[in-house]
């Protein structure tokens, strides 16, 4: 396929997925027939720029490392905000990866259904509105014959999306259990080398692991997005934030760690959801005491890790990061190369 | 896609598929838009049968089970080959799953060039002609527009190749590392328990788990064969089996895994290759200790597990089953649902 690209927001997930596209273009085009340019990019902060004929990327990531704004690109159209870019360009494939505010999932929710009625394919490392809206802006993407992707929501780049979709195809998945924030599992793994939790954070907080205000992960607010996407998009329910039990890490105390290590154990914060006998799912994030038998037990630092529970394979699971500006810019890549394979599909047949 | 399948080979796998087939055949039409008749089967010591308008499988199972033969199934055409079933049914995919010398790679190797030849699909879960000719069969499937499908050969219905290839796309693997045997596996989690060598192998003869001559799991056979295959299949280099160092874990001891232990660590058969900077491929099984933080140390009893090293997103590890009857027939459903996957976004797009 040739995409023509346009960025809705260009902060470092927009930025980490430009230079992935740059380093691989050859790689991309030769391997997948994956062809692009990048037509437009519109952010609140840097200005926007648009180009029918597609922009110079190692111009606009060169500007754009240098703090300069878009504006400063020589050529091209300046000055149209998120919704023109998205309605009255002639890009094909939204890239909206703007600042985006969990709870209500705006301003991305607006940006991707205003796309996605456009008839435009959306790719998106937003978490608000997958959580907010799965099922609903999934279906309208159907409706509009155009695709809406969102790998990055779960484990950033590692493809947990993906796997349940596309390699366990053909398994019934009746629950999940997963290590699904990776800076409480950092924190946890401090601990466990005998810091306390005072300190564990600081040091999380220093290598940028933890925010300033570090509520959404410790207490588990992250993890819980997760599980409800998990739940909406793969076991197939409509939860929302208030169906899931949840507590945070902060009441593991140095104590709990040694007495958990003494006996062969180790603490870890599980975000888990399971389909009863009548249909019903029962979601909580919550820290566990986990014997080094169990596979998530081994998963150590800010790495994560998700288990399904299958009917044909019993329990697969997959290990992977979780976060990061180039991981997270990669999910959008997977994402692109899904609409990438139908398309080419599509356009081998034709032949 | 509507299949037209023939069974070569009727054996645990086979049935295993059946019952699948049979159990999910409603969830598969209407999830995947997915239908199949089974038109033919030919095993050599079962006899065979064929329909060109499909048979009974329920009956099929029952007959099979009962220890009879196929003769006995009341219509149809008796007494077909493999190889005339493959070429003069209308069967318009096989699935190849004899009992099949790893070594030579016969009968399979024949069997598949001749389906591949005669422009069928071929899913099969023997890993003789995959060590073989994995590169050579590949190439022959797209020079007659079909398929190829083999992914049960490495960790049976855990989907290790279906991950490389489409779930990790455009990521670059420069190496593998993974506990690829479950016998072995099995055998040093109850060393580690206590057992000696001899009692944990008798043990998994027991259950079967191990066979009476159990020198293809325990000396690191069949680890090297997959070795190879991953080597070739995901890497795109071009091993055989004598390009593998190879040692099993029939050495270990007791007193051995009770100092891995005593010093945290765990005794594991590992296959893995690396991609040197000059090109080529350093790959072996071994025996190794590894640090209860490695993921793949907290993998216990008859589980396999399988890390990617990705340029993009670092090592990415898989964790699942690597043997079963049921396991390994569903890894041939992965197959059948990538061949229809292809054809129904050819058909989507036809109309």
């Amino acid at each position: 396929m040739h995409f023509k690209l346009a960025f809705i927001g260009f902060g470092t997930v927009g930025q980490g997925l430009s230079e992935i596209l740059l380093e691989k273009k050859d790689v991309l085009a030769e391997k997948y027939n994956f062809h692009f340019v990048v037509v437009a990019i519109s952010d609140i902060m840097k200005g926007s720029i648009y180009d029918e004929n597609g922009l110079d990327m190692a111009k606009i990531l060169d500007l754009v490392k240098a703090g300069k704004k878009l504006d400063e690109y020589p050529t091209g159209v300046k000055g149209m905000n998120s919704l023109t870019t998205i309605k009255e360009t002639n890009a094909d494939t939204v890239i909206e990866v703007t600042f985006t505010d969990v709870k209500t999932g705006e301003p991305a929710l607006t940006h991707i259904k205003t796309a996605l009625k456009a008839g435009k394919n959306v790719v998106s490392t937003n978490k608000g509105p997958v959580v907010k809206q799965a099922v609903d802006l999934l279906n309208m993407a159907m409706t509009n014959n155009v695709h809406y992707g969102f790998e990055g929501v779960v484990l950033s780049g590692t493809p947990a999306l993906n796997l349940a979709k596309c390699t366990l195809a053909g398994n019934i998945i009746n629950g999940f259990r997963g290590i699904l924030n990776g800076t409480t599992n950092y924190i946890l793994t401090r601990m466990e080398e005998g810091m306390s939790y005072e300190e564990a954070l600081k040091k999380a907080q220093k290598l940028g692991y933890a925010e300033a205000d570090p509520t959404g992960d410790v207490e588990g607010w992250d993890a819980l997005g997760k599980v409800v996407i998990l739940s909406n998009v793969v076991l197939g329910k409509n939860l929302s934030w208030g169906d899931v039990e949840r507590k945070g890490i902060t009441e593991i105390t140095k104590e709990d760690t040694e007495k958990a290590k003494a006996a062969g154990k180790r603490w870890k914060l599980i975000g888990s959801a399971e389909i009863k006998r009548d249909g019903s799912v029962k979601a909580k994030v919550w820290p566990e005491k986990l014997p080094l038998s169990d596979p998530l037990a081994g998963v150590s630092e800010a790495i994560n890790a998700l288990t399904y529970y299958t009917d044909e394979l019993g329990p697969v699971t997959i290990v992977g990061p979780g976060a990061g500006r180039r991981e997270t810019g990669f999910s959008l890549l997977i994402d692109l190369l899904e609409i990438n394979r139908k398309s080419s599909e599509k356009i081998i047949t034709k032949k």
